[in-house]
């Protein structure tokens, strides 16, 4: 099946723009967490999105997801690695399952962490940001995975099972204990650079300790948009748009944090909103 | 008092820039209705505006206004009819009153009907967009007011004190029964052209009877924005802007239906957002 649209990511951002493909009947995934993520959910106080005074994370969180529920749009949950355009669809790929949809729609957020040292380098040579999509190549093997958020903490978990030796290096307060597992090393020390020069040999720490592996999985909220989809135009983190929302490639749209700043709820709703209606604008010009 | 910035319009592209400007802490003035324009109110399911899935005009309304008010932040309910840069300054008028501020935020929404025949030509000869600014001008005279919708009647009613007669135009069905007026007389008929060379002579109708007046007044939810600021570039109907929501002039930014499609109420919000952190970040250079 060809889907009119697929959306990648469910932050306010893609929530808006599912809203609006539902309303216009058209035929569509929606890719993500089910809750907004980990940093959006702890925001104590949100003053400005017009209409619900004092709101917090959670509770905007809980909102936006009861009202998709209530639309009957269910967010898949998966990562998404790869977005590119052949033979005039897009397709969409998660590890090994591909999705094809005419238009795609990026609410994928920003990610505020700079790559480490020798990290751009070796991505694709041990350097991965999927543990579903890549994690099997690293069975029986050694792995460090780097994660920004505990949102980090299931997939670190899921490829605990497959690699022999996990070093595990969150760059937050760990959420979870995993005491009970005896294939866990964490790392209290922050990383600073990937080591290897055609495939990845290991993580060296802040403190100058260099831990062996044979892979490295950085975790983090949002991927980059440049490595997830080809030929992309970008901006420094930040994808290139129009006011329509129309990034560089035909079909293809980008909204929310992701886009640039500033960085709110109901700037990323609003743009999610536009992202949308251009695209069904598209959908009427090509089919 | 020279503001850091005044709104203008209070629908929720308007409400959500002051929501921002007053987190900032900005000195500020929103001019506006307290409450959304006829047709905002009459919505009768808005299914996308996220986290309040199934709202109607009138709660969301509610909803943004309750949320100004506990925020301390009061609408202003005055007409504004021009706007103008001088001596570095924006000078904001209504009637014989002025404000000054550093910036200006339009958020006047946008007008769905043509100019009449002749409207454009005699603005300032007669026709005019603003009861409370220009009534006292038509003391003992004859005037013909077209009023697109109910929100109007308030402002025929003051005209109607002022003036000997009016000639009342509807465009929408009436919401008041004005039999106890008897210095009106009420049109069933569409106005089609304004009348007179140098100044208003008249309005002719639809059927081809002509109606004399001293001056027309010609009541809108929103006032065309090249009519209200000297020199602001436009495309039709909408004020040209960038991503960033900066229109053509220093200082001056514009959001919500008056700059353009989808008109709709997520998208006017986010979008309100956005001036008001550009505003507020020019607001830090030139300070």
């Amino acid at each position: 099946m060809i889907y009119d649209s697929i959306i990648i990511g469910s932050g306010i951002a893609g929530a808006s723009a599912a809203m609006n493909l539902k309303i216009r009947n058209k035929s569509f995934l929606i890719f993500g967490s089910p809750s907004f993520n980990t940093k959006a959910i702890k925001a104590e106080q949100i003053l400005n999105y017009p209409g619900m005074p004092g709101i917090n994370g959670q509770q905007l969180s809980d909102a936006v997801f009861e009202h998709l529920k209530q639309m009957g749009i269910t967010v898949t949950d998966l990562k998404i690695n790869g977005v590119f355009y052949y033979n005039d669809t897009w397709h969409i790929t998660s590890g090994m399952q591909m999705f094809e949809a005419r238009t795609v729609i990026l609410a994928t957020g920003v990610e505020f962490s700079n790559p480490l040292e020798g990290e751009q380098a070796l991505v694709g040579m041990g350097v991965s940001y999927c543990a579903t999509c890549d994690g099997m190549l690293y069975k029986d093997k050694d792995v460090a995975v780097i994660a920004t958020s505990a949102d980090a903490e299931k997939e670190m978990l899921y490829l605990s099972e497959i690699a022999s030796h996990i070093s595990y290096m969150p760059t937050y307060p760990l959420k979870n204990n995993f005491d009970d597992r005896d294939n866990l090393t964490i790392y209290k020390d922050r990383p600073q650079a990937i080591l290897g020069d055609n495939t990845v040999t290991g993580v060296r720490l802040k403190s100058g300790e260099d831990v062996s592996a044979d892979g490295v999985f950085i975790l983090k909220d949002a991927i980059s948009p440049s490595t997830l989809v080809y030929g992309l135009e970008t901006d420094g983190r930040h994808i290139i748009v129009d006011r329509q929302m129309r990034t560089n490639l035909e079909g293809c749209f980008a909204c929310g944090d992701c886009t640039g700043r500033p960085y709110q709820y109901v700037k990323a709703a609003g743009e999610g909103n536009i992202a949308a209606h251009s695209a069904i604008e598209y959908l009427a010009k090509i089919i």
